[in-house]
């Protein structure tokens, strides 16, 4: 079936409402951690960057909903403006989540007057609210690891939605794929049809060794073992910082694993919070939550590597390949590089990407949160190689 | 007119929600720095106390409410228990503000099941529900300031509540008067009838030489000399580690005062942030929400000093003096200390005062924010040398 | 036998000199905390103190040494101009030592030159002749355990002094001496003969209620009662601010104590570091390098109290009491505060005491690195409840 | 001229004494950052490297010359044991540096023992005992880059060698290079003679898209002209780590440089602190002592970029290019990653390299303080993108 624009506008604007509504308000205004948004946020930010990039430049007549939002939900775009500093998002207890809702409908009215008439707009301005739909995507998914990251710091680990329907770990025995070296292409055209996001322009030629990858992620049993044959203590698995946070943070496991005598919910056997709440652990279900040294550790262990950013793109497009997509995002070898080329985005959304290349490894794939339709095999996600509250796992790679 | 014991308590529990109701549950769950406290935790937290000091031991077949809020709602208590830790009250959107209301209740029903019956209770319950009501009291005042300090992290700068009414200054020439050298006493006596806190205890003589005291309040008119005479930049007006602080964090003013051109509100003179909203500067207001350091800066400049607390309670019983109650807390020259013969009071409220007996300042008085019949001369308020988040002001005094 | 001015000031600067000698450069260059400073800068610092307040104002015709040092050896006088931050002390290897040396002997000389003609000073030159000297001699005790700290952070614990002669504990039965109830003097008259610091005066009377003091210090082998009786464990026994810092910071003994199996030098006993190397716990020896915030935790352990400095200083003339001076500074339950009428030192000294005021507790006696004749009955001594890297214990008292 | 590998060794280990001369035994003991080392730890290590590496498990009968240095001079090998932390080396002033120079004569003899039968080692002796050489190599040059920092904290500002014949800048018009894409070949064989580190392995092909790269290094004109066009002040020219980085740190200039009204040496002209001391800027002189973020930056705003690692290394065999060695480390815009194939080195030199290949940016080239004959075209230098105390600067590319 095919939606027309405004209707996928409508039902994207909705989803994200749906997410947010298992939470209360007050749910919806903390702020975990600096890292960490507040549900409200991702709304009015998600909101502010239609009316800012979109609304106020292409609507004639445009009047903004209210002067100090300008300031209040911009994220990092300095080109916008001054912004309300990061880790003070979760004191913005005004304007109340109410006033937020209003001010989604009020910027959606507004889009929707433009989309009524989308043959009149031209391709720069399709292109932005292109962007700006998958800016909310984006925001869709950090929600719901934002919220679950703010429930686990409850001692009484509710869960965001009991009945949420999880994607459970099945038995897949596990194959080595064998790649052969070849300059492959990787990436995308700066005029590719349908939308991309700048970091992964342009298409570009690459030598690739050959390679061997595993067929599925790794999972829970596998990383329960690690955990098992001592391997957040033995130094020598540990890239020099990770070993350096393990020591420093007490990590022992995934950060949302309950160990048996966890006291918020002794069990006696290991446990797993997540948005469904706290469920024994599925020794079949993919591993997730795992910072980059965590996933580096794990593969030396297992006598394996990560994979390249790369090599995972080459092997996306063969058969055989289990939970590309849809399960966790996998951790791969690359740091967030640009690739040969690369030309940002033209004007306020310049900032979009390119200002982060530094320091972050690349993750591929999708995650269970991810929203569909917002996967592609040339997508680049990117953290620190610290972050774990990401549903971050990894697939395991070796040379041949 | 006298109130009966339940009617105490219950006009006691009503007014703390009064004071609550301005906030939204959003403000109430907050916590805007790890010195502060949301809303929600004070309301819980002052049931938490009724339900583990008086219920649970007196009322016999009580049953707790929830047994997880005996982690959660502890703030300080060693012998009742493992608590969550300060500074992530704010982390507590779980339980909702509706469920902590239905807490209140449930505390509420049990606790006047109890003053029903008054006369069947022993003094040492009595005292207990006393202590109870006094500790609701305080809290009353701490949801007051917390929640300003909330709303000033905004940078929006919401009213707590716009219509409300301020104490106003007015005009009031300052007089200095003298008090001669002498034997006096000091503090309650242990059994003296009244509710008093055991840090007040017990009634004891020391000498004090001839002081000279005002009979007013600085104001924010002289306090604003102060600072054009740049008060903040002179070291030699500071003691050493005030100095350190102002460098350190950068302090050019009260906590909540705005400068002509501040970026929050620029009106091209000077404003102040309060409870009611952004104000025009009062000179004739006390000035308030000073650090001790700059309390004791502020004395020096003018060519006097703080009074002790002992000079301080010596003048409170002069007929003569102004504002000794209601409008600010007034910083003194003495760190907060036991007095000589000072025993904690017994069982689990003995940690209530005594082990916060060092590295903090007496203030004495009361404030705009202390709830009737919770002042007295005796009465030691002690916070560290540099809050300024406290209604806390200054009075003069001087050597003879 | 009696000293000229001119003898004395040769024998307390070769006494630094004495003791700094077992220390090697390197030795006297380092800084092991901000808290600490560098011998280097000690033999440096007082030998500035007698350049800037005693030979530029007074002795006609005096030429810097070197200009750079007015930046480089301030301490904390702001009145004197910017100075070098203190934590940073410890990175300047130049001037190297041997610069510094020639520094004294220059300083020495012009010194020198205005003792020879004693007569012709005036009593306010001699007067801060005195406090150079008075304060020459802190710095011979803060040069000792600076340079102790300093050794323990080596894991190899080298000795200062290998044949040093450290007082011995030795049997001495503890007995409570009392103390009636009465008004007394205490502290100095401004115009006492004989040298005393500013924060001594004035002398002035004190209401003092009747109390029990012990007649010795308390000794290694009840500190380890205490230690062995779960002291460090149990929350009650301690003032709030000194259970963060237990539990924040590890502690589990005296500062310098090693643990039976402390990997630097296991010997299956307890052990402590000091001047003279490690040496077998020795339980009659007077317990030493405690925090305000344990002695306080004995105390009540004890079943008793720290003693006011009045207290101290009424019990300090009486003649059972034991080790008032010469072993260890004993912490007080008092705040260092102004005594009553105190006016600060004028001149560029005025910011020797007062300024340090608030936020520490005072110690009373002298320590085993007290240099001779620098002890008074009236000295107050003051560090933060936290510190615990001078010799310092404690003396129990009690309510009676 | 041929040297035995025996007057290597010793041409060597003389050349690091001859390096530390200029520095007194204080200069060489004191640490100025937690990423710098002193001087006398840079000796010690450098020998407890060939001890442990070379002469335990290869000289038969040998003994080790002290048990504690085991522990104080171990640097980042957990295979060989437990270690001081890092932070504080500077705190052993003990061993004094005469016996850290009697430790290297002891580990001398002992090498040279070994080498005048270079016949009887076999081939994995001599490559240990290469390593050994090349890693004494590398602390030559970070023996003068941390000593440069511990004195740039002086406010005195000395020189490391007023002598010192420091490569000066010269008219070098820029060129830019044309380079035509194609598959190349990278890195060293695993079995190339000659000593390359494992991270320079293996020899490895890459496509490489056409480039063109100046044939000179940008000089301190030109980075004086970004800074005098509000370089440091504009957002848009910066990565946003780097940014955050300059707002937190308050950079204004390169690490080394003194504005023309820097107070500790005032000339009214822009002048620049290096191992001669403090010089005017040279505008033709590379500018030196950049992070990797002002690296970035400075290539933004002059409309390139900086080279990947893999054009520099194609572009540094051709004849136009100068200064690719023996001036400053040249930042690239590649991360420290592992060549595809990597195998890190076996035994206790695993550690080497792999463990930090994450969160590092790569630079090639060599510096003025890089050792003769420690320089090749495959030579990867990593190091963090915030770090400035390197001599690093760099060279512009461009796409075509």
């Amino acid at each position: 079936m095919h939606l027309s624009r405004l209707d996928q506008f409508n039902y994207l604007r909705q989803h994200t409402l749906k997410l947010a509504a298992p939470l209360s308000a007050e749910d919806q205004c903390v702020q975990s951690m600096p890292d960490a948004s507040p549900t409200k946020w991702h709304l009015a930010h998600t909101s502010w960057f239609f009316e800012n990039v979109v609304l106020l430049p292409f609507l004639p007549g445009y009047e903004v909903y209210d002067v100090s939002f300008a300031y209040l939900f911009n994220s990092y775009y300095e080109a916008l403006g001054a912004r309300h500093p990061r880790p003070q998002r979760g004191l913005l207890t005004r304007p109340p989540l109410s006033q937020v809702l209003a001010y989604r409908h009020y910027v959606d009215t507004a889009m929707q007057q433009l989309l009524r008439h989308v043959e009149a707009l031209s391709p720069q301005v399709l292109a932005l609210i292109d962007l700006g739909q998958n800016h909310e995507q984006q925001h869709q998914e950090l929600l719901q690891t934002d919220a679950l990251h703010l429930l686990s710091c409850n001692p009484t680990l509710p869960a965001y939605d009991d009945g949420i329907q999880l994607t459970k770990g099945y038995s897949q025995t596990l194959q080595w794929l064998t790649f052969e070296e070849g300059l492959c292409t990787f990436g995308r055209a700066v005029d590719e049809t349908g939308f991309g996001f700048d970091n992964e322009t342009p298409a570009h030629q690459r030598f690739v060794q050959s390679f061997q990858i595993a067929n599925r992620l790794v999972n829970c049993g596998e990383y329960l073992a690690f955990i098992q044959d001592d391997g957040y203590e033995r130094a020598e698995l540990w890239l020099s910082e990770g070993r350096a946070q393990v020591l420093n943070d007490g990590w022992q496991s995934p950060l949302y694993w309950l160990a048996p005598n966890d006291p918020r919910a002794a069990a006696g056997q290991w446990q797993v919070f997540g948005l469904g709440g706290v469920k024994a652990l599925d020794p079949q279900a993919p591993v997730s939550n795992l910072s980059f040294y965590e996933a580096s550790a794990f593969a030396e262990w297992a006598g394996a590597r990560l994979p390249t950013e790369f090599e995972w793109e080459v092997a996306s497009q063969h058969p055989g390949m289990h939970d590309m997509h849809g399960q966790v995002w996998q951790w791969t070898r690359s740091a967030y590089e640009p690739y040969p080329g690369f030309v940002p985005a033209s004007g306020a959304v310049r900032e979009y990407n390119g200002k982060f290349m530094v320091g972050q490894q690349v993750l591929r794939g999708s995650s269970l949160a991810t929203p569909v339709h917002h996967s592609r095999h040339t997508y680049r996600n990117f953290f620190p190689a610290s972050a774990r509250w990401q549903f971050s796992g990894l697939r395991l790679a070796k040379d041949i």
